[in-house]
């Protein structure tokens, strides 16, 4: 059994591991640390969890964690897991942070995007981008596992496989749109249910932080056109990418790369991915067509922000760094409904 | 490994007995058949299933399934599962029937209520309700499970307990709002999403089927004024109960019944479910409050009508007469977001 | 012309003031004051105002509003109204309070209620419950009304007629469902967008603050049993209201007095109202089932909390008020999308 | 008064015209026809209209229309207004077409994109594109106006005066994301409610009807990759727009034109716009970014695709026919809530 603590496990991100992790038959819950909460249990402060745990919320002490966890997770704002994950390396335990702080590698983008100069650069060198796909065979023996942001794991997915073998010669617009979770839990009156609901608008046009990261990971000097929207639905990604290339590619090739990958659903040409498909597990789904009267390839992806684009990585992430069998405890379909 | 059939897979009640069963350890899903899509994947009908199975829908042949199968749950329309259910159990094989037809004792309410004639009755003496908190021991060795209405598992298990320790003076008030996966998939210009969206309705007011089906299982000559209502969201009922005793009553103590009982949630005096936190498991959350004022008790549950009102109920009922451990597959918490 | 004045514009009231006069051929609106917002454009703060006005924010002078408006609106949270009522009052401009504050005629439920001792009691003489149908005389000549709560329209419509025809033996229970707008602005974790999508849930059982006013209104000894849900969606009250009267009652006949009535539509028997067909409208739709099986009349009410329960209600006061037919500008349907 | 007829009222874009022709001043709905709900009253079949209209159903005669109205307006589902209009336009009334027969000037588009041949070519002289800020001159006196598509406006108001003065290279990448309300009344298994909540996905990329449209009004050679989307909501379209120009633009300059322009809201630079301002209006709102790091403009326009998208749009159409003060009957905000 894999003994597993969450600092922050009352953040969305949080909360989904706690959710996953109750149906994982390897992995065991063992401590939850807050800052406001101590003493009270986690199913008094999230309901939903009644009848599946008995913890209660302990303060934050890395060595204590470090001692009686294989593994722990970080789930709390931006910025705020520097000094987490560096106490708890320094600890010795094996770290999984669904934040951004170890995500960039270069800390002046990190400074830029987040506003913050980087205080623990010296863990960047061991922090394993998390997206195994691509990643597996790092990810063994990992030390510091950064999982990506929501939104980058469904960019990466369809487009890394394409940057490698095309040459691109305008900047990829990807127009993403995600539901409000991914907005995490704090309040402001735009996320109000009055003020969201029926609502869609985009936002940090050109600017958001995700840009940086989805440009490190693909590498081959692309250049990423990215515009975030909301729109009125709790979870799930729809990333819709087009593409300008060279010379013609054949993207059913490009991506039998997947074939053997559990957690990535390649559709085919003209088979488009949608949200219900995804919601609730790990699974991207990718689409595309090939659109030959603009000379454009438009790429779909289809995630769950909280599951595969937070939780459900993180998960498999761990279950690779433990050889335990990669699929283990994400099993769920989609939703469908 | 308890070997599953599902006649019916299609439906929203199918549907997710097959999202339930990929994450069962102990039960295999070997057969599901069709009418209309016989040779097809179940993955190319529900892409959501798709890198979960390999299974394609068959005719049905209820020998086949008795051969192949330890049990076939069967998820077809009302009044079309008394032929199915009658070949199934000739053929000698348990069988879980999610639908109404063998809900009701009573054929003359059954044709009052459904429209047909019952064509199975002599099966009616075998069925049994399955509500497991209140049939575990009949249960054990069923041939025939009829699970309950997803607005009667609501009502009964906040109900149950105290209409057998109280006098009830006049008919008690059941408004229950269910989501639109409640009205099934069939299309009708009302469950089109711009008809629905943001629109809320009662209907069948004092006529619905559910009705006799409440009060044949509350016994004790209660009646009930059920008014069910359809809301703008997929999953989910919240049952609102009004209930005027003649003399006090403590339920707490009422409900101390539920202690063991894994999938009720006795949240207390004052404390109110939401759907947010049933939706996705099989929980059905219970809490009330009593008001001295009016001299009347307002009790609410909340339950996925999906899940602990349908597949996730059935689910349990199959754990208990295979001997498996009744919570087997069914760890999920609500899904809070 | 009538020259309006809002102390409040901001609120979702307040807002829906400013939108339904937009469309009023006869009045003008003049003033908009603000405590945190003066100087601002009304359209910078409110941008679905474009292009519609010029107005900025001023500072609240009682003396100022009454020289340049021939009647104030005021939309200031529940307690807050008290004091700049009675300074318009002083003033000596006719106001039309949208708040909470003058409805209670006792002061005594009104500090039990609402927490705050009244501090402008002498003005609750003057104070005319803004309920069109059923005060058009007082209002004629009204210099301070008080509009009704959004629950309260949705339950006194359909029920005065028959609390004032029937003997009524135990209490009415009222089932109330209201889109989130009902909640105001103000944040609040269960108001994000995430935590109320998908979501439903009952509040203040027994204790909302809408009961004694619903009571006050029905007179004739009338015990309301009121239990007020939230459901995910903006914009609407579905009341479901079960009433046990001593003999047979004829409904049509009872609601035959609302045929004259501009806004209030009576389905009849059987003819069950929805939200959609009051979305945006002033309309309050009313039918009912007469069961006979159990002996309760269930009625249905339908109303738009933010116009037919506050907005437009207040509007078609103000016409009342200044001699101007009763329908202008208040000509919108339901959106039925 | 203008007499105004409706053919086709039963449908998403013919009950809006009925909505916002009751708050029109200066119109008069006179009769309304359809095929299949002949003899019966409009409210019987859209009960939302309800106290506002005494009208029924009649046959389509289009003599009998031309006689008694001075302008009617068609709204039938594709390819079938080709005939409908040759009627009325041989019986000598205005006719303002909300379908998409009378929008492409090439009949062999139309025959790729719509599937038919075109029966009425003739008329496609007379019929006068009917995006009011372009060609009011030409409305003035118009016989037969082609109201545009829902996603056309959203497009052309933004991006029409940007290609007037810049080159641009590539394909002009258009990421529409619409609500359900366009997709009109048809059932579908994709429509239904539970399929569609929560739901996203975009469809008939590259091949969608509304591309042809958008490049002929465009003209100066601009190819668009128009890929249209479907989000959870009713009403709305926000479109978001990646131009790649040859040399700067100043947007600001170029959307000077709009100062005039009643309803085109211009935010300006970094001021992005959203459904929730614009949902019930006939507003377009329009904002951009100038991301210098990409060199790319993005354009964001939000329309209601109802409202300012089709029968806001017709109806501002009308009073230019019919030299009516342009924006009579059309002073509604965006419903902010």
């Amino acid at each position: 059994m894999i003994r597993v603590g969450i600092v922050g496990a009352t953040g969305y991100g949080g909360r989904e591991l706690v959710r996953l992790l109750a149906i994982h038959p390897e992995a065991d819950l063992v401590h939850v640390t807050s800052t406001s909460a101590v003493g009270r249990r986690l199913d008094e402060e999230l309901p939903a969890f009644r009848g599946l745990t008995d913890l209660e919320f302990e303060p934050f002490y890395a060595d204590a964690l470090a001692e009686s966890c294989d593994v722990v997770f970080v789930g709390v704002p931006g910025t705020e897991s520097m000094a987490i994950v560096s106490q708890l390396r320094a600890a010795g335990v094996r770290t999984i942070d669904i934040g951004p702080d170890f995500r960039l590698q270069d800390t002046k983008a990190f400074k830029q995007y987040y506003g913050k100069d980087h205080t623990a650069a010296a863990l960047l060198d061991e922090a394993v981008y998390g997206i195994a796909p691509f990643n597996r065979a790092r990810l063994k023996d990992a030390q510091l596992v950064a999982v990506p942001g929501c939104y980058p794991i469904g960019c990466l997915l369809p487009l890394k496989p394409l940057v490698e073998v095309a040459k691109i010669d305008v900047p990829i617009v990807v127009d993403s749109i995600s539901g409000l979770s991914g907005a995490g839990k704090s309040l402001h009156e735009r996320f109000h249910f009055s003020e969201m609901n029926e609502n869609v608008w985009a936002y940090k046009i050109g600017v958001h932080q995700h840009t940086p990261e989805i440009e490190q990971e693909l590498g081959h000097g692309a250049v990423v056109q990215f515009t975030p929207h909301v729109g009125p639905y709790t979870r799930g990604i729809l990333s819709t990418i087009t593409v300008r290339c060279e010379a013609p590619v054949d993207l059913a090739e490009c991506y039998r790369r997947y074939e053997a990958e559990p957690f990535v659903r390649v559709l085919g040409e003209g088979a488009l991915p949608e949200l219900n498909d995804v919601r609730g597990s790990n699974f991207c789904d990718v689409g595309w067509v090939d659109d030959k009267r603009t000379g454009n390839l438009i790429l779909i992806s289809a995630i769950d922000n909280l599951v595969g684009g937070t939780a459900g990585m993180a998960i498999q992430c761990m279950n690779i760094m433990f050889s335990v069998e990669e699929t283990t405890g994400l099993g769920l379909s989609g939703m469908s409904l």
